[in-house]
């Protein structure tokens, strides 16, 4: 299916000469859209119904709004992670809707309001862990999950966890982002009953092995129920979260 | 509270004394019950109402016998991991019920059976990680889900794989086992939109670095919504997968 | 021989007083032009026939200048790889024809068109994995290979994939460029009977270790028939591919 | 496709009721055989026209017999690579006719003699690495490979290597095994314009890291032209091997 | 000084003829007594007053044996730190008076009661670290130390450990021994203001890569005041411990 | 407690109107102080006595003025450690009284004179080890200790190490910095009877490994009495050496 | 021994009033001269004959100066290596006499033609082997040490390094310098009966680690003979080389 | 050359058919003997003058007596080094004249006395340490040097090795064998201006990584003029060391 026969496609269903339900079946069935340097998936977007992820580093802007305009011109919500501002910036420039979180380095490009099922809990152990924490909860918060953070509540000081406790037990799933030595997962998941999502941070240095020895500590965890993503990967973690909460809470 | 004290409660509560209620509140409250070399945590049964498990390198036959005779006290189905047949033996020769399961190390101590609720999907990629597999398949029958196992769908021989792709995404969580490459969940995480729970095996030789370089892949997996445990963590997975499962299935 | 000596046997050369047979056999039994920094090795193109490879790092544009002169005085299709923009433009101050191929690093000095025979089919699992796929695809044609891309068809979306299974059966070899979890040479591997050399990139980020996760991968592959050459090593892959080739195509 | 399906098909083959076309025909549709722990794949073996290996660690011997007598069934040289002395008699015991190399660890089930076409030269830095030469030499000369050994060549001793560079040059490809600082392919690959199939074996001590040491230096050979296998991973250096020889060979 | 004038020096300070601070001057001088194999060093105990330690992996019973034979004839309480069985039994077969402590792999040579002064607190995560915090417990004690210890209290079940912060505050210096993801040193060092030694054990298995990772947590511990000993290191954390130890309880 | 009523409290003992003891206690029992990005520990300061250090990297320098000016609000001497310039500057822009120490990157906040008791010495072994010496000695001087610099007193040279035994043996306790080999704490460890806390730097280049094989040499130092701190983290050694210097030196 | 001492001792050397065998007594007692951030070591240079080195990274350019400034005024030739040019200006700027070599980065302040004795070989593998090649040669040189240099002789052009094979036999001693696969040292060794330095470089990318490849290869080499520094460490190579060509050459 | 004709040549030596000059050159331009399975090498032996070494690891004990046999034929004194017990008994077994050293594990075939000419001093740091400096030691006598060992001289002990002092310095070239921390070589190279071969040993544990760490130290020592060999690997240090002590003394 070459672009103009998808405009035209487009077109039909605008005018009401295809009804949605055969347009859908068609496109479905459209394994992806050749740009030359990327394959742009709508399999996945139709099929899952959230909104699809793009990994920028590695990418040039132009490429970056080329994808992400492909991907917004089906679906609202498209986010772009790892995203710098000169990549943000060229986006806007290109005229496409988007909200940029610098913090979260995350850009959600053609931005719309989603309500938030379930919970699911972001805790992060120290201040400096909170850019991997914040892309985590906007992800999931961009997929339709109700999210609450709890922020710089590191094992050294447990009463700050502590405090949180009956939050921690209502949640369907929670993310543990930590860097240093990495034992915030171990302590909640000893806490509370709930699949915790381990998120190993590149906070710390000499021996920190940029967050290789918070992964290694997660990896042995002596909680039970905890998994783990690769380092600074929140946006992974927040994904998971979120097909685990959507299975719970789109029930109940 | 002493071993006197509480053979007297559970006295009570079998003549009709104490009711059930009463019982288990007091119960709750005990900590754990010290055996000098190891804490026995009764809280965690009683607080999450499943079967509690041990780790056996480490400890004596002995210290698995004083322990799994104390939690088989309170409650069925205690699960001895990485047991080897001398500690199994050790333990039949107590008088303590119990079924070895060979190739997965495992000991069910006062074996009960359980029914099996949602589903889990296990997925071995070789004849070889049969053993962590079958780990992670026998604990989460244990914990009353139902599992259904897909053996030798390494990605070598993609028609294997896709012969369960309806299997696959009829799971509520699916734990994938491999070693060498550990290419399989990345492959299942991008066939079907299912939390996926990763195990890295030490299944190889040379590079694979006793299942680093399983690990390093499965952390590294370019298809979002796969998480990752220890190396042979079988168990791990399937306690992880089994909260997940549960809180599904439990809802439906 | 100095370089007088050289320069009076190709005067003869060109004015017919030495046949070319007679200068060849001199020339090959030249051991290589010492430039004082360097050995210009003239052995390796006349016995091989093929074109030269500069590897540009660690060299100081000055140093490439001259060794690229050197050599292009000989043959044309001369190869600088890991070239910057800066040693670029500095070939092209000299004087010397080139034309340089900014995404893949790649400078051709005395370009010249080269008819490309049997077939290498360069795989690329995802955008940011280009710049190396592109080196490779740049330098097995400039050695003469006929070459097709595959780009964007990482195991995550195996559709992507499975789309080009006929074109990949026709290759004499294929040459398969991921980074991250490094799958696709083992996906590839498994679908048809094909040397495949695999090519780690170093697109990914913590736990990717810079690369070695993927290379990992590759070297643990469960399918056989798959070797591995260094990470973002598009040029030695390249090479060995169009061995390969040329060994199979030349006789057909 | 069960197997008394299978068994009437193969005797009306013999009985000529069914011509040998259409039942191959009907058995390159049947993906694969499942023994419970293990799924026998005769796809390749009928795809690829060679023979089927089996990869021993990790597999129990009764597991071992019963695969190498599934695919005995089908077609002769089925290979048992890293087979111990133990799973060999077992095979033997079972009644299966095979042949045991006990230097390459391998058992050739169902041996056959093969013509060898086309060269394939194996060469060995030092006495010590004769067990992985060994295997590479015997799967490539049952998957149907001339082949050459070159032993104890090590890059110390240059004239050892030096006195065969003719034969090395003749080859369609050469196997390099080499462990300690891993300079052989480096220096082969300088030598000849042959592509080079590097094997790193975990032959040294201390630093050698088991045959990491081996595998880096081949990894960043300066020598163009030299791809590296997984460390004692003879078997795969001969299968790549055989399908470049087989693509060079069948030719000419 | 040669064996014989040390015995006569002796003599006459049992005879009254040298006085004591006399004959410690001349010792203390006397750099170490040279057994060929091994230079047994006389001054440290001199100058620290407490008892030698003889580590015996790498040395023969025969030279243990000679060594601690030596020692002993100085002073009582020499230890012999991971002593096996074996040797055990040569000290004790050469009549030489010894007790020794399996789990701990402690032989306590020429042993005398000593009076424990101060506090040192030793925490054990697990069952399978008794084996190092018994180490360190019985050093500290031999050392002249009052020890207490505490087991089984690791990370995931935090009542186990808060249970005993009284204790914990009244240390003069707390050991805390853990293998897995150690993160018991960062949580006691957030409880309490007083010097955590950490010992790292080997406990765990994968990516617990023998104890790096409980180590690698220690070092990265978010709470101040922990320091870290080698992996398994019980006797080196009892020995600083004492150390601490003894410089404050001696001036109370 | 709000901050609203935090001052006002502040405001009664200022006015008389409380006593010192009764807000004290109040204080002491608030958990800690929630500026959204960080929760401000006055805990730890008002139990421990000592001043507050706040870890400058990954957090803004609007954070880290934040932060400093709340702690500054309850105690002087708040240290920020690994501070850069900028940072060191934005704190002084929002009028906060500091005072900066470029070599040792630390900026004291609301700087008070402290009397030093006991006696720590800090050991370092070359010049380029003298910022991660400067900050453990700052901040053990602004913690309340007596401090004595010892510098470039490499291994290499052991006459330079030497002319400083006495002082080294009037230590209550040593803190021994070096990079490269890492073998100053050995020596001294070898050379006095006191506690030995060893700071690997990440001084040196190549196989220094950015300080690893500084950490390795410490972690194995065959001298007793010697435990280890991360890379670089003189604070954390300073913290620890503080702990114990007050313990021992409170009392005489 | 202050400075004005220091100062009257040798005006009284100049004035004769002291002769230089006195003089030279009294200067070899005096153990280093402290500025204060460093002890600046007279001992070694009056001791050894030889001139001094600073290693210049982690010190500031005025310490740079200072240090030089006070070893120059006792001997000539002092050597800054890894001096980068705004460092060698600030000396130059400080009215110290001094000549920088920017390919090396080494400044010899105060520099004085030596004669060179005996023979140093040293062999660099490729072009950008050249800096530390340079740093070794000119260390060896100001040592006074002659010195051949043998450059672009790397092991895949073997006929290279054979045209050198005389050279090589009369040296005393042999420098060899690569990186990538590293195996020039074995090479070498193999080829003449000397003793050869090996100093791997950091030159390479991905898995040759930054130098950590060659440096493995060297250390495992199969030829006798050869010992190792650390990577980039031509000083170190230069500075054995010149003890061992030294002793030798001293005496015929 | 066949075995016959070199039986030959050598009976007409003997018989004075052939004079020995003209033998010789005859027997160096032999290059070696094939054994099918190693390639003796006569040549090195020739050249050199001195025994030839066989590593025994990997090597069967008929193998081993294979290639010592042959050795021994041409020149006493050949060195099996790593030799078990096993292979031993084999050689001796096999009437081939020859004495084990168990502790160094060096079996010397057809054993003849060497006077010992220069001087190399061999010092271990721990009685751990002496099986790989005894290898050292019986090597470098075995090839015709003066030895003097220094044992149990380990850092911590300063005293120890100091005593040594005057010996060190006689030293033409020192070999310094140390585990754990490996800082021996720094200091020896700080005390005395001679070549120092550092060897590492594999004694410790945990963090000593089988050797790394003293490795590590060893190549980042602070003293000049020390070079290092593999872990363990005595006899490539006395090797080295022969090499440097011949050159100077054999000048005398």
């Amino acid at each position: 299916m070459d672009k103009a026969t998808l405009a035209r496609l487009l077109e039909d269903v605008r005018a009401g000469r295809v009804d949605v339900e055969a347009a859908a079946a068609r496109l479905a069935a459209l394994p992806y859209e050749d740009l030359g340097f990327a394959k742009v998936d709508h399999h996945r977007a139709l099929r899952a119904g959230g909104p699809e992820a793009v990994f920028c580093p590695g990418k040039t802007p132009e490429q970056v709004v080329a994808i992400v305009g492909r991907l917004a011109a089906y679906a609202p919500n498209v986010l772009a992670t790892r995203c710098d501002a000169a990549t943000a910036a060229a986006v806007e420039a290109a005229g496409i809707p988007c909200t940029y979180h610098a913090l979260a380095r995350i850009l959600v490009v053609r931005p719309e309001a989603v309500e938030g099922i379930g919970l699911i809990v972001i805790a992060a152990a120290g201040t400096a862990d909170l850019p991997v924490a914040e892309e985590a909860a906007l992800v999931a918060e961009t997929l339709g999950n109700r999210v609450e953070r709890i922020v710089d509540c590191g094992v050294a000081g447990l009463h700050r966890l502590l405090a949180h406790r009956e939050l921690l037990s209502e949640a369907n799933v929670i993310v543990a982002v930590a860097g240093m030595e990495g034992a915030l997962p171990s302590v909640i998941g000893g806490l509370v009953d709930r699949p915790v999502i381990a998120v190993p941070t590149s906070v710390g240095y000499g021996t920190s092995l940029n967050g290789l020895a918070a992964l290694l500590a997660m990896l042995n965890s002596c909680a039970p129920g905890v998994s783990v993503v690769n380092i600074d990967n929140g946006y992974g973690a927040a994904h998971q979260a979120s097909q685990i909460n959507h299975l719970i809470a789109k029930i109940r």
